[in-house]
């Protein structure tokens, strides 16, 4: 039947969007005012260990949750399905891989989701049914077709736009991001011999929703970076500015990727995670049969965009930080 | 089988995107003069009657095509499919509609399309196959992920955005663009007693592709306006500008819409058309199951987002004029 | 001499820059909101009546001081004088024109200050000796070269630009202006048979300080505004999607105008006094033998800068509000 | 006589702004093309060897001129007084300081300049009588408080902001730029035991018009920059958009300077003369009194305001080259 639609192949993902990811900071207060006072987020609902929070155009209950831990890194991190077929379809794939978890029923702002890991590790989910955001009399946008108010405070973050994972086996992970959930790589990094330093993968018509960089410490399913987006490289500019009058540790940036002309600003928030304020323009995928851009060494040493070699931190920091980096 | 995907429903939908539109011009020298010189749109190919023009980050070989003709107006407009299983999927429906008029072969920039009609007379066509732009030396660009190069003239458009189509009955549009093109609704205009007002449709994660308003003069398949998006709204202050130095006609604009809050610059291009500089800044769909937004007369009083009141040719003004206007 | 320094003569203005005005509310606790928390001012100190607030790159103890009062309106305005003596030399002069009133020596951040009446009736003050703001923890800059820190709140405004008077007659004004205080007019407004229908002047670099626009309800001695400035036209955006969603009064812009080219935002604060955000952008006045730009009556018919019609209140609306008006 | 104005002392110095400077080019149509068609400057005037351009705000006849000549460098800078006393005061005071050259009379675009070197010998004129721009056809503005038409081409570059230059001993020029030309210091280097490293000085409202910095490489009189300025940063950004198109060497930036807050990009001209792009937001120095901010060692080793540090060869790239460069 090849007038049918395969299921859940691409350029029908039945993955909608990245939904939201769980933080773990040793810092618990310190990250919740930094992400609120400094970057502007919204918090929808606290809980003993948890604060949940989301940007002002963020349509769901939220799209970071902040859980106290002994150390940084991802708790775990969920996409959204387009139906509740979607979400069964997927799921039958996935009990097939070998890494399936079972279903969970009691997480706040969504229904119940699939869990199931990475190859590297990573704790992902999947689910359909979700809690829209209900602005509150303080969060109440003046424009209807607004999920909420524009809160005017620190940088205003807009949305969550996208996660970097960090991986031992960066092509294992591609090839599962692409043969289990259905998505499509957009970008990568490839050295001679086909070795995978990076990937960059959408399920929808953003240019990416999850990025996956080689671990240099060859550690396993470790968190590099999550990415939440402004409308204007300016905005990225004053979210330094204001990192610089809150003390906040600035990594690099601001400055422009090559690799999808993300203009970024990449800090480290109070737990030790990395974070980046990041402004993706108009960068919209919208070509049903895009090809990879693939970048290989020589092309990556020439560094950014504009030139600016990447730091060095860039390569192997990570959470959780590993043995090696603590002593 | 309630898990099967149903073929081309949203949120599958078999269109990708808004793909090109074709401008009829009384004054093709003039109108090209002012896309290319004063909107900063590259030309990728010419003939007798009919110049190809695109964006710096259209990937097809043309998203505008200037065609000389006595009046003003809409030729034709184009949507690219999203597969080649798609086309056939659309088109077994399409033939049912009683709009079809069949295949066209010949057409530069695509392989074969079938043309069709609104239910107001809009001419309209889908196609899958298409010929990617190929870089000159001049247009070139230094990061391969781009389509071409940044051409540092005029207002630097970057992508088409959308078409505004004006019709008689913006209901039997609606329900056509959802049944038949499988389109999802994101906001619209219902004055009391169902009185449909205006329509904004998508096939993908931008919030629309096609806005349909009502004519106002009763007339049918004319054209209200398309929009070329830059990345900030400092842009479109940029182009309104640059429109002031080179005495283009600038019906409204710069503000921001109270629907979709896109920041629109509105401008008549030298042949009559009514053309849009916009920044939709980072306005994405990601929602699978997005509720229409919907506006009643009162809200639309208000005017514009900021309180700018539409100016009345907005409601009156569209190509090709009708007679009672010329009078 | 002609080889001497003509004493406080352009281009060696005695007056250094504006430096505060005291603005007249009915609604003290609304207007501090207003300009702290939508605005994002800081404050330096509060007494039982009033409260001084400043732009975080105002260098002085304040730039703006907030009365309580029956009705909206101007207390008095300020500008600071190059040397003490400029100061003499200034007040010399004043003592001669029959407008002067004398010494004031208590008021707040700033010293002995020599007060008079321009011939409209508005109060003014002269002085030299002045209380640098002194940081807080709170309001410390991360760079010691800014007087305080950028606040992260509403509108972030920089600091106070300038100051619009209405006059019931603008010639006096600005003979009043030239020949007493030495400022220099930039641009004009005159209509045919040489009436004065604005007037725009400065003491320094700024291409103005004060402008003088006519009254049409005939009134002595009113306010029309008083403008901030930020950094960037997108700011000003910004700043009206922030009065958008705190319900602030929007009167009209964000637009340019074709005068001086600013970028504006006209907005009613709680007390009824028109308040403006502006972007200055990079307008500076360099030449020093720069002659006034007049603009005459068809030409102030194309409205500003991009077309849009002057909103019919702009001209008559002032505060205080005159009985007419209120009638 | 107290009460008198000290002729050409600050807060009135004689010195109105930095008017233009001459760039020597051993590859003139290179450097020209660089000028006008990367970074949009209009052409004044041609001749045999030498090409006068200026940003589309600048009110003289020209702010750059380019000459042709076997290597890079600073050919002379000017500055514009205030008033032909002023011309006259300095002069007199120059004449004693053994630097004098004497006049010249036949330059293009102004009066009768008089000639003189700095201690580290850059060549350097003062002149009152000047040529006003006279728009043509293609260069008319349609705002006539506008020197010249926006360009709409490349980076649109502004006006000509300031010039930096390379000295062999630092205090010696501060010492002659304060006490023979009235210039004001606004910002320092100082390192331990009174070692000046840079020093920042102004004879207007700008923040600077000059900055001089040590020449590492103890050459005497070369040229690090000079800099023209355009609104936003968000334009600096789009500069070094244009430059990657255009294959432009990139030295360091976008980014901002701790030291005046200068939004940056350094490139290097076709010619090798260090070029920089930049937005110097709303610096102004309205305070009469204000006194130097001086930077120590241990701040500066803090790099940039966002912590780039800053490139090796800003400390040692100057123009003429010299021969341990070359070697």
């Amino acid at each position: 039947m090849s007038e049918e639609v395969e299921p859940g192949a691409w350029p029908y993902c039945d993955l909608a969007h990245l939904a939201h990811l769980e933080l773990l900071t040793p810092k618990l207060d310190e990250s919740l005012r930094f992400f609120t006072e400094v970057m502007g987020l919204w918090v929808s609902e606290s809980t003993a260990n948890s604060v949940y929070l989301r940007g002002w155009d963020d349509y769901e209950h939220h799209t970071l949750k902040l859980t106290a831990a002994p150390k940084p890194g991802l708790g775990h991190f969920a996409f959204r399905v387009r139906s509740p077929e979607a979400l069964k379809r997927r799921v039958r794939v996935l009990e097939q891989s070998g890494l399936g978890q079972g279903w969970v029923e009691d997480e706040r702002g969504h229904g119940p989701a699939y869990r199931f890991t990475t190859p590297d590790g990573h704790l992902m989910e999947l689910y359909y049914e979700t809690t829209w955001y209900t602005p509150t009399e303080a969060s109440r946008p003046a424009l209807k077709n607004q999920a909420s108010r524009f809160p005017g405070k620190g940088a205003n973050l807009r949305r969550l736009d996208h996660i970097n994972l960090l991986a031992s086996d960066v092509r294992a992970m591609r090839l599962f991001m692409e043969g289990y959930l259905g998505m499509k790589v957009t970008e990568q990094i490839v050295f001679s011999g086909g070795d995978e330093q990076g990937v960059w993968l959408t399920s929808n018509n953003k240019t990416y929703d999850v990025a996956i960089t080689k671990d240099h410490l060859g550690a396993k399913g470790r968190f590099h970076h999550c990415t939440y987006a402004v409308d204007s490289r300016e905005e990225v500019l004053r979210a330094a500015d204001i990192c610089l009058e809150h003390g906040v540790k600035i990594e690099t940036g601001p400055h422009k990727h090559a690799i999808q002309q993300t203009f970024f600003l990449y800090v480290y928030e109070p737990g030790g995670n990395r974070f980046e304020v990041a402004c993706p323009g108009a960068r919209l995928l919208l070509a049903p049969d895009w090809r990879p851009i693939v970048w290989n060494e020589e092309e990556r040493k020439k560094g950014q965009a504009w030139g600016l070699q990447t730091v060095p931190t860039f390569h192997t920091y990570g959470t959780p930080p590993v043995e090696t980096q603590e002593a």
